[in-house]
């Protein structure tokens, strides 16, 4: 999955550059570490892209080995629930027995080698039993920006992944919630990743939500021929915007959640940069070019223009395209909110 | 005086276009204004600028009006008494009993009537008795931005002006002080604008600064030809920089006060804007592109590109030139430092 909007990241990201195509960490972006990620498991032929139409060509550039008709555009954003529904056509076309996974392109790992362990077991696990899996990740401190998994009994299965019953999806909870969450010892980061074969995904999609899996199935004979796209925007046009965790995981009861006890982070705000960078001896965190006097545990992106701080801390300061954001350090997911204003106002299209 | 070296107002002041030549309030450079205000009182032709050499071309476009061999521009910087004395050279080549006054290019004034009203009556005096006539402010507040000066008994002169013995001048002084100086009604702020004939000027730098005395002599025969320039070479390398109020004024003892009932500010710092802009609804002074989410009491100049604010307070955030300040607002005078360490690092000339 690589949609998104551009909003929680602007003025970096825009609609024509969201999250994934960013090299917020490394060099390279994001999604191109996605695919990378893969290397040794998934055959490059095997990935499967889904992202906005707008954003297919950006899309291909970021990924030189995938071949072209791997990637597929979404004529308007119906939210996870639809792509997954889409995903599940791409892959049975290619494999009707399959086992896959849905992975996002924005998200940031490490340990590679656990990450593709993590996955490789709950392939064999999603083709010996019908169970629907979502990667859960044990929470390091009381986060209140992640939906969480809460775990039951352990789940019998091969290899060193630990896999549990999960009991119940629960929304991203207050400060205090999360705190009794990491203290129970139970629940786990919800990290959108799911593991699946096509006729487990097929029968739960059947039982939860049948005009899901009747999409699926009208798309099918489409997929490799120039209907898919006249099909897809007929049929997304009739769809509702749902979450998959909405629309099938939280309903589902053959849920299995897999520990994934490798690094990972959604990196969801500019805040959420002081988790993979070093600050500097003033403990800002600063890509490009910043000097400062007397300013301290800010957050400075700056690649064209110089940022000057004064006497300032524990602000979010990036400049890019055209516009400039300063933003409390704590309130950089309102950025979203700010995104929004800034459409509703009409006339800054050309930094959106 | 229209010197300056542009560090206040960075990064929408620079060398080249420092403060005097920033449209800070209204639409038209400062020094523009402040030639403009002389309107009716000092025709044009008399009115000499005295600025650096390096904007003697930018100071002609701002005062398309004035004959270009009034504007003369020093070699380099040599603080004000050099200006002073300068001044005094060019003056007195046009006509050797004139009173004059000098003025700073960079200051906002209203009530223009009775600035020129103020004016007038002080070249009377000037022209009447052997006094050195120094504009004070009554202090609406105990600023300790400004210098101070202590005014003694009335001095008796024609009009609706009001003239003191001027007992001392006083550094900028700190809070408590400044405070104290308001209580007594004594206190006035030195707005370095000054009063007084050729001749009282003469005679009091022989007495307190003799080497600008000379300097002035020797200058005079070479005002109005080609030999100015190379002459002020020569002499303002053989100069300290010293102002005119430590070199004269502090320690003169002719000297007269004129309260200047006027409205004043020397706008001092991007903080002074407050006292020239309304704010918006937030309480944000607003010049340019702006648009926030949760944010008051900045200060954003934007005239370039679109600053965003979310859930920030107090700050003044300045788009302009290849270069963005955000600075806590109580510590805007500390601009300056932050200009003088970007010049030291040696890389960032094009914003300086």
């Amino acid at each position: 999955m690589a949609g998104g909007k551009g909003e929680r990241f602007w003025p970096l990201s825009t609609s024509e550059h969201p999250k994934q195509m960013l090299a917020l960490v490394g060099d390279r972006p994001l999604i191109t570490l996605a695919v990378e990620r893969l290397d040794g498991l998934v055959p490059v032929e095997d990935i499967v892209v889904v992202t906005s139409a707008a954003l297919v060509q950006a899309t291909l550039e970021a990924l030189p080995g995938l071949p072209p008709e791997n990637v597929v555009g979404e004529p308007f954003g119906r939210d996870t629930a639809a792509a997954c529904a889409l995903a599940l056509a791409l892959v049975k076309a290619r494999d009707p027995e399959a086992a896959f996974c849905i992975l996002t392109a924005d998200h940031i790992m490490g340990e590679l080698d656990v990450f593709r362990s993590t996955l490789r077991q709950g392939f064999a696990l999603a083709l010996a039993r019908p169970v629907l899996i979502t990667i859960g990740i044990p929470p390091t401190f009381p986060s209140t920006g992640f939906g969480y998994i809460e775990a039951g009994d352990r789940v019998e299965a091969e290899g060193d992944v630990e896999f549990f019953d999960a009991l119940r999806f629960v929304e991203k909870p207050d400060t205090q919630k999360a705190a009794t969450y990491l203290e129970t010892g139970r629940f786990y980061w919800n990290a959108g990743m799911f593991i699946w074969s096509v006729p487990t995904l097929e029968s739960a999609l059947q039982a939860h939500c049948p005009q899901l899996r009747q999409m699926c199935d009208r798309l099918l004979p489409t997929v490799g021929t120039p209907e898919l796209m006249p099909a897809l925007d007929a049929e997304y046009s009739k769809l509702e915007k749902i979450s998959v965790d909405y629309a099938l995981m939280e309903k589902a009861e053959n849920i299995v959640m897999a520990k994934g006890v490798f690094p990972w982070d959604d990196v969801g705000s500019w805040l959420a940069l002081e988790n993979h960078f070093e600050g500097d001896a003033s403990g800002n965190i600063v890509v490009g070019s910043c000097e400062s006097i007397d300013s301290g545990g800010n957050i400075v992106m700056s690649n064209e223009r110089l940022t000057a701080l004064v006497g300032v801390r524990d602000l979010v300061v990036v400049q890019a395209k055209g516009a400039t954001l300063v933003c409390r350090k704590d309130r950089s997911q309102d950025v979203k909110k700010l995104v929004k204003l800034l459409g509703e106002k009409g006339e800054y299209g050309s930094v959106l």
